[in-house]
């Protein structure tokens, strides 16, 4: 197995950076982000490229880095800028790797392939995340297995029932109808459930004094790890007709073959000015996302015992459908990808 | 080094039931033993064959099990009987694979290897756990071993003085007589003492007035790692001529190369209803196998680092000659076994 | 990567003895050096050859050592001299493999390759360490990390400054005047700091009233890993002229190839009375070495994750000109020899 390299992955949340550089490990490559000084985002290989110090133990500001083991300082663009020994040479080869940076939506993305080819490709759009018209709430988990497993779970949520109460009512399982699509390299999957009772996630949005809700929730999947979440309820009762929604992006990013990042967001549309709303909603899907499924998907990690899923012989089930195409996309484009010789 | 497949290796103790299913590694092989719901066992695969999760986190009763990340729901054949997604289908595929199981005297056995031939072979019997005559004491450790080194420590008795004190006490090494006897692929090793001062352990048993002992302990090895230890005294006061008796069996069920499930059991005809000395047996000889065996085992596993016993040149003593036949019966049907095209 | 076998690598000091056997993995392999009954020392493998138990877990005095196992005793010269079992039978391969060992100037040392050879080298004389004209103070640390990462913080002190406030202020490293030499195998790397303020570590040595002196630091390397670092200053307030002087040993021992034994000791030849000076210069020192120096390179250790240094590509600077000599007169040592069949 191995990765994607030539694909935007997300580094980190804008916020992250109010309290310094982000630091973190992305297919097995330590970077760090910093503000570079001039408005604008930086993406360093975390490695003195002089005796392979780790950069964010040092100094960073004003879009210097300073290395903590021999006092070199580098430029926001991987430069040496200053050599503190004898007479201060900065030889070419004193300079660090950098990784396009792409900021927008309260996302920062990193392209971890080749440099020139990340202006043909532009990082997944979500522009409701910065829309001021929406509420939202996000968080960041580890999760101790592969990322296509994390895919897998959103691709198919007919788990929810089993997993989380909060989110799918017991029984709710049979009632889904699934639809896997998929146009170009891009997979979606609509789960639909007709005349429902509300679940107690869309009672924090409407209330409790709804009753039957048309439910809907529909992944929309693009390589290598980045999904959109249309979740959302039609309320019935007496015509009602409302309809509420909690989009959401679950953005995945391979820490190490067997670790990923997990980026979530939510946002929605109405009762903006709820702080409890805003704790409640954080509160319930991050214990979903923490405390439910990934206990399960790193059981799964360990069940398969570095094993290949496909080697494996899963019994696929047609909800199984989307994650399928998914993870057949992915393997063609990685496999594409090494045909073609690395300069980085 | 690998494991020998065809052989029944016990998976648990029957009370371990009262507390719900037993999930073991057993072979790496990960597998939950259920009640089958119509008053006997079975040994299942604890992997879900749709998305691998462990079948033991989720509901388990009736003789049915079901998963916890998607709700399928299998019997104890390992039959999918319920499959609470779209139109319910149950293809072939989704079964799992089950171990044969036998249940007798206290002890529960699986079947590693090809399921047809599990009826060509009967697990050992040990009646005497099972005999209402007898009070049974049992007990579980994990050992971080590989399991040939737990039956090399209990072919060779002669260790009892240096690590356990309460067993055999100074000096008493040296009148051990040894004697190893192979018949088939059964091997024996004969300890006899002939008059020796009685032992802390049977001093329990037999009070503490008794002076002088002709001692033994015969262990019974078969292959893979299933021993029966007979040890008792014989009392030698003014021909007194009484033998106490504790019959055990250590049972040994590889987990993974480097660690061991060791299920101990020992057994007493006399005495039967002194709770305190059931406890003060349970007690002493728990200590001296986690406390006294296992540490030592283990620390032999780290010396060893992962090199083979024979390659490393061991300088063998007499007392060496009863785990020397085992581990090379063993050898030799693991060698033989691999000749054979496996298809589980 | 592998090691220098046929050297002498510092297995603990002398004092270490005064709370019984060191036990101690140098090279990967484990040994025990204990007291030989006859005024000597004798350092064996700590690995019974029966089975393998580590010796040091038994009996040890008198120069005999008894297998906490079995009971075997060995002799400070490795042969069997009791055998408990049977006839008492001790077979040569009875014979546990011994280490040649030197002591002296309260160093312990090893020749860890062809004993026959070990008469031919000496190990390093540090005389100053046992001279009573000196004050001593030493220290152990545990490296995570590669030895050769060891010797090139040491052979390079231009990091000083940026990790040891201590014993270099902020702006020296500018003024270090860095000279490397290769005499045959060995490798100096002079560091002078002409007309600089005092240091806090030399303030301890002189007093406060120092302002100005010319420093210096020469780190003295041979294979595989010793250095002797004579550190000092020249106080130049209006002619004093007086030289301070903290010579110092760092003796590197492999323990494997991520982790290092760091043997350190530093002598000063005034105010010997002074057990304050004492007590400060070893917290001074050993909180440098342990909380400032290991941290760092034990992160390197983390970067490299595996990798070949010079495979790395390290953009190198004037000042890493000894520790690449250093690097490369290792590794010719440790090719050349690979060349001559080994007997142990």
């Amino acid at each position: 197995m191995s990765f994607l390299r030539n694909a935007w992955y997300v580094g980190g949340f804008s916020d992250e950076l109010l309290q310094g550089p982000i630091a973190r490990t992305v297919l097995n490559e330590p970077i760090v982000i910093i503000n570079d000084g001039a408005g604008g985002l930086s993406a360093l290989t975390d490695m003195c490229p002089h005796r392979f110090a780790p950069l964010s133990m040092g100094q960073i500001d004003g879009g210097t880095v300073k290395c903590p083991y021999h006092g070199l300082v580098f430029n926001a663009a991987g430069r040496c800028i200053h050599n503190p020994h004898g007479k201060g040479a900065r030889p070419d080869a004193l300079s660090l790797r950098t990784y396009p940076v792409r900021q927008h939506d309260g996302l920062i993305w990193l392209w971890m392939g080749e440099p020139a080819l990340a202006d043909e490709v532009t990082p997944p759009l979500y522009p409701f995340l910065s829309d001021p018209a929406q509420a939202v709430q996000h968080g960041y988990l580890k999760v101790d297995a592969n990322y296509e497993l994390v895919t897998d779970n959103l691709l198919d949520l007919s788990h929810a029932e089993f997993l989380h109460a909060f989110i799918m009512p017991e029984g709710t399982a049979s009632s889904i109808i699934y639809r896997a699509e998929q146009v170009a390299n891009r997979v979606s999957a609509y789960h639909t459930m007709p005349d429902q009772p509300n679940t107690p996630l869309f009672e924090l949005v409407l209330g409790v004094g709804v009753q039957r809700v048309d439910g809907f929730a529909n992944s929309h999947w693009e390589a290598p790890a980045n999904l959109m979440l249309e979740t959302g309820v039609t309320v019935l009762d007496e015509g009602d007709g409302r309809v509420a929604l909690l989009p959401q992006t679950h953005l995945l990013t391979p820490e190490t073959e067997t670790s990923t990042h997990y980026f979530w967001s939510v946002a929605r549309d109405g009762s903006l000015d709820l702080p409890q709303l805003d704790a409640m909603l954080h509160a319930g899907l991050s214990n979903a996302f923490e405390h439910e499924d990934e206990p399960m998907i790193k059981a799964v990690q360990q069940r398969m015992a570095g094993r290949d899923f496909f080697d494996m012989g899963p019994a696929l089930l047609p909800m199984d459908e989307g994650s399928v195409r998914a993870r057949r996309i992915l393997a063609k484009a990685i496999a594409a990808e090494a045909l073609v010789p690395r300069t980085t």
